[in-house]
């Protein structure tokens, strides 16, 4: 098995309703990888510019991610986002943006890499993704992630990704923009006409939602009294769902349903408190301990 | 066992985005009392006017309802209401209402009533809610449903009758309006110091919450691409959920989930049609077909 992520690394500053946190490790990148790191190693392909602080890359060996795919590009900065969340924390508001390394050339993907197996193509341009997965002809999964911004505007080049993945991970509110089907169970039987064997929709706090060929699931959200910082949930959930399918090596059905899970518990924790704050505090057993309480939650009996 | 719902008879109008039906049979009182009636006899208290059509008391009966607690009003005209559902089915919006009979006094509630054990009082005013309690000394479970308008202008009331009863069920954005908590998982803890033994939320095609003192539960909505009409999913959700208590005179927290399951399934049938047409085309093993599907999608194994 080899897992690898191709997103963005950041640095962010988040005001919630009660606190706030300056320029704190984030992107999607990042939170995929430590949530996979779980699970197995993990590669991770993403650029920062020469700002990026020596503390952080501590913080990214702390979770044992392979960093070779890591480009530090001088004459760069690194992506900074400012964000809001309203009190209804499934609401929030981009305040400022620096694309900064983000608006420049692609990272390179590192020769070394092209044995990657599993492959997370994070949000990104659909062209960019499309370049990127090119890179790992060995691949047996592809899953991709992308956001409203791309189905509105380059939906043809989002379009042709989709022949090429084998998943697709997208938000509720993308899946019926995407296909235009406001009924999220048809959206998601839509969009594997447009290609991928599998999508995951994700529902914030409401879980998630799976459409494979063999079947659909839908599952809860981990019910947390403790929501601190919402930001990086659905890059965590995807981080342990293919983390979790990258360390079993099965694909199937059931045991994407397991993945979803693991996926729900990573993310559980992460948004327990800024930035990775949390799952740096955690390890697997953690893990087994929450899904052993959702597992349990789900039990109808016979 | 004695079920007993008193709550209201209407005739709607209801718009949808690809359809429309005019005046069906529905109200609290009906949905609940036709979701109860698949699992055990059920009592219904409730008022209509002289116009109230002879075809709707046919289909009453053909749920097999105890209706010697309907009072036929002379002089009176039967609750009507039209409202109209969005795109997003989550979200609707009344277009007319006519109280009509609900604007008068509330219905009488027969003396050989009284030894009703399991009460469900749908949504009216807290005081009538109050008044109507009183009726049932014997009762074992007494449960609840409100709604925004109570919440925001009849708070002491509504605050007194929460002390009285068992349960409480409301949907989310209820939840958070009275308990002043926007996680849905601390609001539902609130809702406990409030008086109520367990809270069951509604979470519309998210599925439901359920805080007990044992334990809390979040289960999904069960996945459903063929949504007809929304209305009546909350009270026809109550319905099954109280029905199985009463057939199976358990309280406990495990069964309480699994009435919680068996709510999620009448609820999934009632909104594939019009007012109460799925629900006249179904059975009691086709519940269970659909919570054996359930039960599966939920199993995340050893």
């Amino acid at each position: 098995m080899s897992l690898i992520v191709t997103g963005s690394i950041g640095i962010d500053s988040i005001h919630t309703p009660t606190a706030q946190a300056n320029e704190v490790l984030g992107g999607s990148g990042v939170y995929f990888a430590a949530a996979a790191s779980f699970f197995g190693p993990v590669r991770l392909v993403a650029a920062v510019g020469e700002d990026f602080p020596e503390q952080y890359l501590e913080v990214l060996h702390h979770f044992g991610i392979d960093l070779s795919g890591l480009e530090r590009r001088s004459g760069s900065r690194t992506f900074r986002w400012r964000g809001k969340y309203h009190e209804d924390m499934n609401v929030r508001e981009t305040l400022a943006v620096e694309l900064n390394v983000l608006g420049e050339a692609p990272p390179l993907v590192p020769h070394h890499y092209r044995d990657s197996q599993y492959v997370f193509l994070a949000n990104t341009h659909p062209n960019a993704q499309m370049e990127l997965l090119e890179h790992f002809p060995d691949r047996s999964l592809a899953v991709a992630d992308t956001m409203d911004l791309w189905i509105e505007t380059e939906r043809p080049a989002l379009l042709k990704l989709l022949e090429r993945v084998d998943g697709l991970v997208l938000n509720d509110a993308e899946a019926m923009l995407l296909t235009e089907e406001p009924n999220l169970v048809r959206a998601a039987a839509e969009v594997l006409n447009l290609g991928p064997s599998f999508v995951v929709i994700k529902k914030g706090e409401h879980g998630a939602l799976l459409r494979h060929g063999a079947g659909q699931i839908v599952l809860p959200g981990y019910p947390n009294p403790n929501v601190v910082d919402p930001t990086g949930a659905g890059d965590s959930f995807a981080g342990g769902m293919m983390g979790y399918l990258a360390a079993t090596q099965d694909v199937s059905f059931n045991n994407l349903r397991r993945a979803l899970a693991y996926g729900t518990m990573v993310a559980s924790f992460n948004i327990e408190a800024f930035g990775l704050d949390r799952l740096k505090q955690i390890r697997r057993h953690h893990l087994e301990q929450r899904l052993d309480e959702y597992r349990q939650m789900l039990d109808l009996g016979p």
